[in-house]
């Protein structure tokens, strides 16, 4: 270890290699901290395209496993320490590169954090979309690691749409530059999106040149209470069949509900059994509300309260933002699903989820971008309890098989890191698995990059 | 070729397998006649996956390659035959087997013409944006291996933003399921993105997953007279700083005017240096276009006519789509470039372009997606004429040249085929070649999926 730490320093600045274990131990995990993390042997802070080839070439003269990080907002273990390894943490190379309004486009630095450039462009007149509920905090190559979604895909789709060309930092210390700066290009294989939700384990993001969209006007939204997650489930087809494109359609839970109101007192209707939340970003939104509105009353809504004005609006997301953390108030612990179904078969994903989490006698609060059919299980639980524990993780993997089942995704937008390892090959199947690991070979034959997460 | 016209015949039912020489030779070559290619030693018309994979099975044991066709109507000769090949024609399996308005989604064989498959989702309300100017016969097999572009694009993106998921047969006969049904998923490598744009080199496509829109608004149109191309780039330039998302935004240059003037008699302006396009499918077109016409006369525009009603923003498209027809009655032939630059860029690229016909004294008519800064510069020559030929060749290399030294790709839209192969190298670079390279040989190890092509 001496030698590696020794190593890396004649490469990288006073203060950018940290080896005092108490700190480094820091670096082990992202959020999904039930998930098994070792210990990494340092963690390096470089600050340069340059620093970052020279720990590269050192973790591959070394053999060295290697974890890039970004601010550990993940929820699948997919940024967690392996034995032994040199985190590598993007932060410091946070600096917005460029912002031009004609070509559309964002040139950062992977450390960049999201609310960081979404409001950097705001003031430009652009829109940067994806808003995964981490974005005041996580930043933007963890974004591309992870392919991240957000409350905005709906309507705008989610990070890999936003993403035109890479500088990647292989494993072998080369530089890589992929896509392109233009608003097409189809030159060669699409090695752009193949490290879009690769999860580190392709190679180092550096750089990326984005795609911006004009600023929409501020959004309107409505809430709609309903007798059942069923009759939500057919608001939301009727609403997609009805050819609207909302800017956000999002489903909560009685449990959501409950435990935002208990956290934040926001006044959401606690007796209801799901609420949507629809907003719109168009021309007219009060019209486009009023349509929508009426589908809701006629799947069987109870209430329709559109936002008085954009504040109103603004409280509604809030609520919605606060689900994942209200639901981490009931247990001491929660796993989090992210299973994406078809439309279709939102409502019975939803039934099915209330099944198992009775059957594992278990509370599973769901939050759901309804709009998109990927629903967010939140199984609540305490570690310190081994079966209660063992029923969480069962439960987890049945929601998973019933995601499966229904034609779905085991994720939609968190990725696979450790947490869904095994799902990952019932869903691709062995073909599908053979094919990423040659990928995987190809880009980093030592298998230094992230080993253990995907497959 | 006894034993695999024998082999081939014994999985595929009467009529399917081609060995004419005569027959044969007429599926060698793509639109892009004056590129090379080998004569097929059969061709091959399944209609079920279970005869391609018979196919396949076939040309690996027997190690004969494959050259998989749609509608040949592609310009780089990313289809043109291989030496002793099988040409594996995708046409007869031509059915839509699923179109749902609440997913959003079509599921499609892959020899579906784009014309088929967009008015059929349009009888559902729903909307196929891809729309290359061949898309009456053009086929989505086609499109998915090229990546096909279109009018579309400026707000409604190519060919990749639309394909969820595929069913792919193998080199060796194995059949590849990839992606998804949902609107959101991120579950492993997107192996999905990577047959996009690859050309039949990675595996055949038999099925497709593709994402539909609601169907807009009937677009209107406006049409605008500028004195030189370099300000009716500018005015490309301002429409979209201002933030607007007109859904077509195309340029034609005098040479492309007065040609289109000469075989259709459409009365465009046959004196303007350069004409732009532009139409809104919004909910308030003609502000929109009013807009737009205030940017265009700032920019120098002499006319902005804005078009009566939809049927003569109709007639305004079909000039466009004239386009490249009209070219080609210049000379006996046309190379057709492809060359994509950041919009910023436009009017360097235009300018660049007509100094380069001018100093190899040939006729390039330009038409170009300009919004999205995608130029077609259109070299007419006389393949009978060698001098002509070879100044033609080594004009539509330096345009490419040009482009890459403003930032952009040499392929927007069409693919590299063979006609680009040495180029794709040059664009990519060393470390980006031997990556493709080995995902290629990750799919095909023996080389066999249409060898010759990209690299």
């Amino acid at each position: 270890m001496a030698e590696l730490h020794a190593r890396l320093r004649a490469g990288l600045p006073d203060g950018a290699v940290l080896t005092d274990p108490d700190v480094t131990a820091s670096y082990a995990h992202d959020m999904a901290s039930f998930c098994t993390a070792g210990t990494p042997a340092a963690v390096v802070l470089p600050r340069t395209v340059e620093q970052v080839r020279h720990v590269m070439r050192t973790a591959t003269a070394l053999r060295v496993p290697v974890v890039p990080q970004g601010a550990r907002t993940g929820l699948s273990g997919g940024a967690n320490a392996a034995e032994g390894c040199v985190v590598l943490s993007l932060v410091k190379m946070d600096r917005i590169l460029e912002i031009d309004p004609v070509d559309r486009i964002a040139v950062v630095e992977p450390g960049v954090v999201n609310a960081v450039l979404s409001r950097a462009v705001a003031e430009r007149g652009l829109y940067y979309p994806p808003d995964p509920s981490s974005w005041e905090t996580c930043t933007i190559g963890g974004n591309i690691g992870t392919a991240s979604g957000g409350l905005c895909c709906v309507k705008y789709g989610v990070t890999a749409e936003y993403v035109l060309g890479l500088d990647v930092v292989l494993a072998d210390g080369r530089l890589l530059r992929t896509g392109r700066r233009t608003a097409k290009g189809v030159a060669g294989y699409d090695l752009t999106r193949l490290f879009v939700g690769s999860e580190g384990s392709l190679g180092i993001v550096v750089g990326a040149v984005l795609a911006l969209k004009p600023r929409p006007p501020v959004q309107l939204a409505l809430a709609a209470e309903f007798p059942s997650t069923a009759a939500a489930c057919e608001a939301v087809c009727a609403i997609m069949a009805a050819g609207h494109t909302p800017s956000l359609l999002e489903l909560m839970d009685r449990t959501t509900v409950r435990a935002v109101n208990r956290l934040a007192h926001m006044g959401l209707p606690d007796s209801t059994e799901a609420l949507l939340l629809c907003a719109f970003d168009t021309a007219d939104p009060v019209a486009d509300l009023a349509a929508v509105g009426e589908l809701c009353t006629a799947a069987g809504a109870t209430e329709v309260v559109p936002a008085a004005d954009p504040a109103e609006s603004e409280l509604l997301l809030q609520a919605r933002r606060l689900s994942l953390t209200a639901l981490e108030t009931i247990r001491p612990a929660t796993m989090i699903d992210d299973v994406c179904v078809p439309r279709t078969k939102l409502a019975a994903m939803l039934d099915g989820t209330a099944a198992i989490a009775e059957k594992y006698r278990l509370t599973v609060g769901v939050c759901a971008h309804a709009g998109d059919g990927n629903t967010h299980p939140v199984v609540c639980f305490d570690p310190a309890d081994e079966d209660e524990s063992r029923r969480a993780r069962e439960s987890f993997d049945e929601i998973m098989a019933l995601g499966l089942s229904l034609g779905g995704t085991i994720t939609g937008e968190h990725g696979v890191g450790v947490l869904k390892k095994e799902w990952l090959a019932r869903e691709l199947g062995p073909v599908g698995v053979e094919l990423q690991r040659g990928i995987k070979r190809t880009f980093d034959p030592l298998g230094l990059l992230n080993p253990g997460k995907l497959f």
